[in-house]
């Protein structure tokens, strides 16, 4: 799974922020309460007599991440009108589903570092971190049992083990540079798209909405999410990303296969093939691939062309909530959706 | 499943014809000793001493059809440079699946025309069209086991198999005016391009090609199977395609929730999803009808951005083919992908 690139930026306002006013911070105001609660559960229910899950948790979860997918319950609930406060401790299992894949990914790639920090396996090892994201996992499932809808434990075990499916797939094309841009497809529709859609499901579920407004708000976040993803790989190329405080090239020096790179391999010569299997498949990398490969993605108008097919998931996303009342809720998520897109360039 | 449209048209030329001198008949004369041999094993195939099944294989199979499936896997077999005949076979088992699946929808849909002509099951009965649809079924699975390879039978069998599963998912969207976007594209992908894909891996396997092109051709023809059927879609509503010898307005009285209307009632306004929903909900039709959905279809710009929709999708089968060397297969792939798009616009 990819790491979160901070989406604010308190210091240097990106000109898509200025345009926007920042949705995301506008959003997170808009459920100042809702998220205050989510906090809270999710520091009570990481509270523990061994010390080591309380410290590595909280390491994990507090890490700067934007709390994007309970944003998405919150605000789906809300979106349909929900008054009550069921939403909180879903949406809470929901960050404990996603942090618990984190935990895991980091293993399973051994990273090293995690929006910047040092990752959870890097500083309390790789055994803990694979138990306390099975820790994490069965605390979501508590949440949702404590919840009691047999339909919200429904889609959110299914978007789990489609992440799992997801990562596994991901396994068998890392290093392969041949990837077909279907497989990447569902490789970031399983490990970050599906999630996003359950978290907007469980928003209309809890609201006792009709299907049609669940169906709606998983075509929001579904297609929400792999334009996020694809816009997160292509900003790993990018390099006015460095002032939103991610290095530049991480997916290069581990030879992850994304958008970007697929577009420039299918696109290139026979040379060009060469020195992205040199560089990707096998991992022989010298001072100036980086540079090189940022070239080759330039000169294949590789960038570009993957953020059309970003914009392309975002206007179905748009379309999708075409149903819903205009109101705040609606009007933000509005504005996620081309601030997901357009964010850092 | 739709109907298929005539992509030639002798008489009157159209403008993406006259631009791409009509792509389909140039893979079709590449393609002819193969098309030739395929066309003869569907006559032998469907020769039995029960009459009625060679009448209405025939009837169905002859009608119009322009064998796009067959062509693809013919096409996908020779970009791979392979040189022997079992692709025929193949393509032939191809066309049976399709084929008995468009016999199988009429009668579920209890249509009266394909392709303007009397529909198999209004001229010979359902009960004849159910049986001979099985038949044809069982005749393409006795020319993959003739054949003999456990990967195409895996791949035509799985496509078998979702083609089924799309048509049940249609029966529970047809009428649903609250169908969402993402539930469509499902459901296109489900039951036509699943089995453009298959086509498509089909020519990969028989000429022994790694994974890499058997991936790359999967992609290739998954893209344009969901383009070639948004655009199938719009082209229902297009009044320019009545010079194509199709009748507008077919999906608009089944009641079918296609993407250019998806998108109108996203878009629209209450009173106008109150339209929506008795023309296509409740099948309440009157005269001006068919004429004020078009005039909605254009207010909300559906139409055009359907199309942008499925140029996504073209974007996606065109880079697919990046790996493979260029030749006449190649372009003439390349522009069917255009062509698909285009038509009739």
């Amino acid at each position: 799974m990819a790491t979160i690139i901070p989406l604010t930026d308190s210091t240097r306002p990106s000109l898509a922020q200025t345009r926007k006013k920042d949705p995301l911070a506008r959003l997170t105001a808009l459920l100042d309460e809702d998220l205050a609660a989510v906090n809270q559960l999710i520091v009570q229910r990481t509270e523990n007599n061994v010390p080591l899950i309380p410290q590595l948790a909280r390491h994990i979860i507090a890490a700067g991440g934007k709390r994007l997918r309970p944003l998405l319950a919150l605000a789906s609930a809300r979106l349909c009108g929900y008054e009550g406060q069921r939403h909180c401790k879903l949406a809470a299992a929901v960050e404990f589903i996603h942090t618990a894949t984190l935990l895991h990914d980091d293993v399973v790639d051994a990273s090293e570092l995690r929006r910047g920090q040092p990752s959870a396996n890097a500083l309390f090892g790789n055994q803990a971190s694979v138990l306390v994201g099975d820790f994490l996992f069965s605390l979501s499932f508590q949440l949702m049992v404590e919840d009691g809808s047999l339909d919200v434990l429904r889609v959110l075990s299914n978007a789990s083990a489609i992440i799992s499916e997801g990562e596994v797939l991901q396994l068998s094309t890392k290093n392969d540079s041949e990837t077909s841009e279907q497989s990447y497809l569902e490789v970031i529709r399983a490990k970050t798209a599906e999630l996003f859609a359950a978290a907007c499901r469980v928003g209309a579920i809890v609201a006792e909405k009709p299907s049609a407004a669940e169906e709606a708000l998983r075509t929001y976040g579904l297609n929400l999410g792999i334009a996020f993803q694809i816009v997160d790989d292509v900003l790993d190329y990018a390099a006015v990303q460095e002032r939103l405080g991610k290095t530049v090239g991480d997916d290069f020096r581990e030879g992850k296969i994304t958008l970007p790179v697929i577009l420039a391999i299918h696109r290139g010569t026979k040379q060009e093939r060469e020195f992205w299997n040199r560089t990707l498949a096998t991992l022989d990398q010298h001072e100036g691939d980086l540079a090189q490969a940022q070239e080759l993605l330039r000169h294949h108008n590789a960038m570009a062309d993957a953020l059309d097919r970003a914009r392309h998931y975002g206007a179905i996303a748009r379309d999708s909530l075409g149903f819903f009342p205009d109101n705040s809720y609606k009007e933000a998520m509005l504005d996620m959706i081309d601030f997901t897109i357009e964010r850092g360039f």
